[in-house]
């Protein structure tokens, strides 16, 4: 028989159940219990109980109560108290724990077995009438809250227990909660009845069973809350899997002055430093610390005013991370003394610190070297990957707050997380500044590239969210005000509006006014070491998609083999070439067409030399022109005046030429090879202009390997055309000059039916590049440039898992490219294969590639490391071949 | 060995080699041979020796100068004459002969074997030297412009032959050729001797042998004249087959009033008649007929003129229409009261005529229905299924010539290929006015709706031509004048401008001014014999592509089974409509579109309901709204201020709209089934508009069944979401009617995306229709829209072998649906799959649809017959499934 219910602690053998029955908190507290380390004694309702509640509107499953009472008995045992008893009252936690974190996405309820009898008994016990009291006005609100549904009118007010409290506290003149008399509490308490009474009709449960079970249906149901599907959707956790309810005995770290609550870190979550790291509050509850409402002290002075309770946690935090192999998060409770650990889980990090943990881990013998590499999130990389404040032109900073997520970002500042989605939507880099971020924030923390709030330590709820999305964030930053409803901010003297620029340095803390020099970063210490270690592992080549010497140069540091594609029409749209370019553009024949592209040839070369000198030694991957043409010409009146005075041509013929190469559909018109099928003087140029660099650098020592590729194929006879075109020029180019240098022609795969006739391509290619950005326009029949209208619908209502341009399509775009693959070989069976195209640095397209088998992929420069990793991961993960 | 000469006539056994070796007329000279009939002697060299000399840069295979003079030897013992002989010359002819036949494409040398010598010789033999030197001044002329490439120095110059020739006749003061006197004809042999000295630098060929392999090389090297390319490609026939080239005995029809020459059909090809058909000249050789200088008399006349002869011609042709089983185009020529036969063929003929022919072969017992299938190009059959003129608003003739290829047309008159090729590029309808055509102006009839020359008969080349290609055309048209510089025409008194309309009717030969008032084709007498013989073997059906009842009743009466498309944004556009679809596109919010969208329901239920009375019995599928929103709205200033107006919205808005709306590539954007995944309430709106359509019919005893088609889905999801939406409205309103209709729900397969998870997406449908426009242009990466600017080199240059628009692309496109098909029916084996799209009305990619198994076609109205008989010839020729 399935056990719905798993006890732990309180010398309860541990269940062997796993974390996805058990949740993450349940899996981790039975897993403590078993190690000795001391818990408070409780039980957890499994996912299975969750998903039945799903799956029969509500109703549990037959026994579940029963198991239920079998194991408060347990911990009715093991701690000497019952449960609703008048003399010696069991009071319990009851908590989510879905078998992957979903930090504060979903409800607790504490201090529940409180009522208007086990109240006196918990004053006798604890000798604190004052303490009881609070206990159970907390109780009430927190219950009315998440079970009963008592919550305020609107997202702009305050809950009625916030007001009610207020009140209070203005009635008796006070400023805190803590100076609130035993009395005002009693009073409390009964108001806040009254008003659970009023909003629902019902008196507030006395019975403790009650209460249980209407926090744990409660905690089931908050499963299905839009914050966690939200959460859920952005991180990619399924739904279907449900969440434990773990029931435990309360421990008090707001019993006085010996007691305490905190959490921490085994090592430091932003810089992966190997120390204790964390907060806690004296005399104080869990919530308020990761509530970010009082600023809790450094976990260092815990070794002053409590050593012993603080070397229990430092042997303990040793022994989690030596179990479970990776650094964990960690809280705990200190009452009157004595230490009981609440929580262990894999703690959440920057990206820097996952890089050190794991290297780190491997250093100390912990972990070998894949399992080291297992640990990196690749898309994560990215965050060291972003620039840095340039330390020589270090502008003076204007405030400083906690560095809770590092990384420099220049962004301009929003106040509302639905503005920073607007904003980011038409395109603009935003900072999310509020007072401090909830759970409702979390689509505008997504949508900002930085975070700056005014309260909040380390482990706030921005802090946290932002390390998990790899966000520059700056935290309880000192003399910030935020003035949301006028769309402005104050810090010190200056006044900041809604659009201006701030740089923030999240790994400093400092915020500065408009935008701060930033430098590229390096791949040194830890990230140069893994990448080391995931070199020996990978077997996909990786190269960069670079159209000037400085992206070669940039690319080639962080580690790329190679030029996957170089793009030729942006060297088109320079100052000086795009005057001979629209005289090409406008030459009424042949000649004339010849006649500018001539003025291109040397730029061009100029061009490809530079680029050749960049990656001595190494492939360089030229596509031919690819844009339609009209793209090069002006469009609005002015620019028309303009260029037709430049060109010495009448404004009317150059109208009449951008009107002539309108196009309905430019995605799907005249552009690739088509060009060149209409205009072969522009490839055969081209093709000059590569073959004379090659001759000119080679002439210097630099060795060099181009590769011609020839865009937008659909049948075998264009590339056979124009490689015979282009080979005639470069051999004769090559021969004048008397040089030998072996070079490729080959072809971007792009087409649909290109991937099906691949068979017949591949006769006439020495590689094949997919060119995956307009293979999956053409196969979803979307064009990029459209989609703002009905992809995020398409997104969020589950439509599509992820968007198609950024993670590859493998259920579609992928079988063809599967296809274009294994035909190709089956013709020419050594072909290379690789794609370029956006996808070439994002991880799980990158698997894909390494899965069927391409020999490398091309990304942009700053995403070298990252597709280093990814193919090393999938080299790990094994799939074909 | 292969034999590279093979032998005919004169007791020769003929050789069993076939028409690929010996070409048309070749291998027909050998079998009327066989059989009997009086066919001149002589030989053919092979394809193979043609293909050889291709292969071989003009030389010739060992042996076959051997072998000709063999075969030469043979006809002067046949003929009991001897090649160059100064007492009894053979004088040959020397003719190209396809495997297919290429009418007047390739060169032809007659009277071969005449000099100095022999004309004396042949002055002797015939009794008449005023003949021979007429045959003589005929070869060297004939001679010169072939073999030895004299020729005029530009197109519009006549030749320096003609130009003697009129100085002669001008010189001796005569009108006609046949009036000089034989000095004369001495005079211009000897001038047109000095021509060709003077062009070439050579004395003309005196030696019979070097005349004989001039010709021979001349006419193989003919098979790669740009005419003869553009006939292929036209005709889609390989240039890798090769032309033949025999030699032939002459016969004279031109040695006096007891001889004559000419060509006949077995039966008549425009009608397709059972009786002689044709045409002769008295004393003529058989190029006078055929070029169409002087007008020639009927065949019937023949029987008046020389009974003997035509008695023979009758039954020879008898005998060969028999023997081949189809009807025959003969070239014969009378010698002195002696027929012989030149050359038999299958006939040329109208797509009337072709119908007719087939049906009487089968109801004369000579064919058997499959067999007479087989025999019906369906492409051909649009011609007859063209418009003729209203027989009782027929307006006045303004002139009539010759009724040579059947159909009325209405187009704009040009008077150049060029042009006719450049106004039909730019869309319009042209009608090509010529005194009369020659093979330089193919590209023109081919652009031009129908065909109109002042001179020339039935067999003329224009009337040739046009029938095969199924144009209206009327030849040697009484009174017309053309005036090809000054860009007009004369007709009678009036005078028609480039550009003016005219009406041609190409079955009277009579020609309007301005545009008649046409009626559409009928399937009637032997079409609709012949339709009920493909009904019965063909397994596709049949539907049709119709927006409106009219087209709807059209199609029915062409047989159409059904509807297979039925697009509603046509009806959007009704002027009554147009102003609530745009008042629902410009609606800030759901609530305003319903608004809109109510108004729309009633005439759009109208619609579905006039329709489903129209196919009552037959399914309806009904796709819900395709295109983009931005179709419906206005573009230019002046209407966008009318509309805005009419709105009662502000100009800002409407613009602010439209740019909004404007899409970089909106065939791959906001549209189909996307509408609805953003504005649910379209497709319901349009769901309920069908169901009270379906529920009112029903009730008037209307059999109907709708079914429902979402577009332009690429995923099983959006297919599963929209099927509910659809279907819960229309169980809505079919339970609130108490009416029990069974209808599907089914998607458009026209994105790749969507063949290649067809087996998801098969979950959802009851039936696929492949949108083959669309899925032509993705899988292409092709634009129809945006094709003009390179379709045509890639077609002109070999890139493509036709319009992938026009006929199915199979090895691409074809795959994909293939795919689809497969993996629909692996989920669902009894799905229902058709196309519809362009394509359905196109023969070879019926044939395609046959092959992989499809359900239906859908195609234009006018197209339904050809359909059928595509849809049965495919059913002939096999092919899986």
């Amino acid at each position: 028989m399935t056990a719905w219910v798993h006890g732990f602690g309180g010398g309860v053998v541990s269940s062997d159940a796993d974390k996805a029955t058990l949740g993450g908190k349940g899996f981790n507290l039975a897993v403590m219990a078993g190690l000795g380390i001391p818990v408070p004694p409780g039980f957890t309702l499994t996912t299975d109980v969750c998903r039945h509640t799903i799956a029969h509107a509500g109703a549990y499953p037959d026994g579940v109560r029963a198991e239920v009472d079998a194991a408060l008995r347990v911990v009715e045992a093991a701690t000497g108290t019952r449960f609703g008893d008048a003399q010696n009252p069991l009071l319990v936690s009851v908590r989510s724990g879905a078998p992957i974190s979903m930090p504060g996405m979903m409800d607790t309820v504490l201090n529940l077995g409180l009522n208007d009898t086990t109240v006196a008994a918990l004053a006798a016990a604890t000798g604190s009438p004052r303490f009881a009291w609070d206990c159970y006005r907390r109780f009430v609100a927190m219950y009315a809250d998440v079970v009963l549904g008592v919550v305020a009118p609107d997202d702009h007010s305050a809950s009625p227990f916030e007001r009610l409290l207020e009140d209070a506290r203005s009635h008796h003149g006070v400023d805190k909660d803590s100076d609130l008399p035993e009395s005002a509490l009693r009073e409390l308490v009964t108001a806040y009845k009254a008003e659970v009474k009023t909003a629902t009709g019902h008196a507030f449960p006395e019975d403790v069973t009650d209460q249980l079970w209407g926090a744990i249906g409660a905690v089931f149901r908050s499963w299905g809350n839009p914050r966690a599907e939200t959460y859920r959707r952005i991180n990619g956790i399924s739904s279907a899997m449900g969440t434990a309810v773990t029931v435990q005995a309360m421990v008090f770290g707001n019993l006085g002055e010996d007691c305490a609550t905190g959490v921490a870190f085994t090592r430091d979550p932003a810089l992966g430093t190997r120390a204790l790291y964390g907060e806690f509050l004296v005399n104080a509850q869990g919530e308020d610390v990761v509530a970010g409402i009082r600023t809790p002290e450094s976990i260092d002075t815990l070794a002053t005013v409590m050593p012993a309770a603080h070397a229990e946690l430092t042997a303990v935090c040793a022994r989690l991370e030596a179990h479970f192999g990776d650094m964990q998060d960690v809280e705990f409770t200190i009452q009157r003394g004595t230490l009981w650990m609440l929580q262990t889980r894999t703690g959440k990090r920057t990206a820097r610190a996952m890089i050190k943990v794991a290297v780190d881990l491997v250093n100390e013998g912990v972990l070998d070297r894949a399992a080291a590499i297992r640990r990196i999130d690749p898309a994560r990389l990215d965050e060291v990957l972003h620039p840095t404040i340039d330390p020589k032109a270090r502008p003076k900073a204007i405030g400083k707050g906690l560095p809770a997520s590092p990384g420099a970002t220049i962004g301009r500042v929003v106040f509302s997380a639905d503005d920073a989605q607007a904003w980011q939507a038409k395109g603009e880099r935003v900072l999310l500044v509020r007072t401090e971020t909830s759970p409702e924030d979390i689509h505008g923390m997504k949508a900002a590239d930085g975070i700056l709030t005014a309260r909040g330590g380390m482990t706030s709820h921005a802090a946290v969210v932002a390390r998990g999305m790899g966000k520059c964030c700056i935290t309880g930053c000192s003399g910030l005000r935020v003035d949301g409803a006028r769309q402005r901010m104050t810090l010190g003297d200056l006044t900041i509006k809604q659009g201006d620029t701030l740089t923030l340095d999240g790994s400093t803390g400092e915020v500065f006014l408009g935008a701060a020099p930033l430098i590229p970063a390096k791949v040194s210490g830890e990230l140069a070491e893994l990448m080391t270690w995931v070199d020996e592992v990978r077997r996909l080549r990786i190269r960069t998609n670079a159209d000037t010497p400085t992206d070669a140069i940039t690319a080639r540091a962080f580690g790329a083999e190679g030029i996957g594609l170089c793009r030729t029409e942006h060297m088109f749209f320079q100052p000086e070439r795009i005057l001979a370019v629209r005289q090409m553009i406008l030459a009424k024949d042949e000649a004339g067409r010849r006649a500018a592209l001539v003025k291109i040839l040397p730029m061009q070369r100029d061009d490809f030399a530079a680029i050749f000198r960049a990656m001595d030694g190494l492939p360089v991957t030229i596509r031919l022109l690819d844009p339609p043409l009209h793209e090069f010409l002006p469009h609005t009146d002015h620019d028309m005046a303009e260029v037709a005075a430049e060109l010495g041509e009448s404004i009317e013929n150059l109208r009449a030429t951008v009107v002539e190469l309108t196009e309905a559909n430019p995605m799907l018109g005249h552009r690739g090879c088509r060009l060149a099928i209409t205009f072969p003087e522009i490839y055969e140029v081209q093709a000059q202009a590569i073959a004379e660099a090659a001759a000119l650098v080679a002439a210097e020592g630099v060795v060099v390997h181009p590769e011609i590729m020839i865009p937008f194929v659909f049948t075998p006879k264009e590339l056979a055309r124009l490689r015979g075109q282009v080979a005639a020029v470069v051999d004769r180019v090559l021969g004048a000059a008397g040089a030998t240098i072996p070079y490729l022609v080959g072809t971007m795969i792009e087409l649909p039916r290109a991937c099906l006739v691949a068979d017949q391509i591949a006769h006439h290619a020495d590689f094949f590049s997919f060119g995956t950005n307009d293979l999956t326009q053409t196969t979803f029949g979307l064009s990029r440039d459209d989609v703002a209208s009905f992809l995020p619908t398409y997104l969020e209502t589950d439509l599509i898992p992820s968007d198609p341009f950024v993670a590859l399509d493998q259920e579609g775009v992928g079988q063809l490219i599967k296809i274009g693959v294994e035909r190709g070989r089956a013709t020419k069976p050594g072909l290379k294969v690789g794609i370029c195209g956006e996808h070439g640095g994002e991880p799980s397209s990158i698997a894909f590639c390494h899965r069927i088998g391409l020999d490398y992929v091309s990304c942009s420069p700053f995403r070298v490391p990252i597709a280093r990793v990814a193919a090393a991961r999938a080299a790990l993960d094994g799939g074909t071949p």
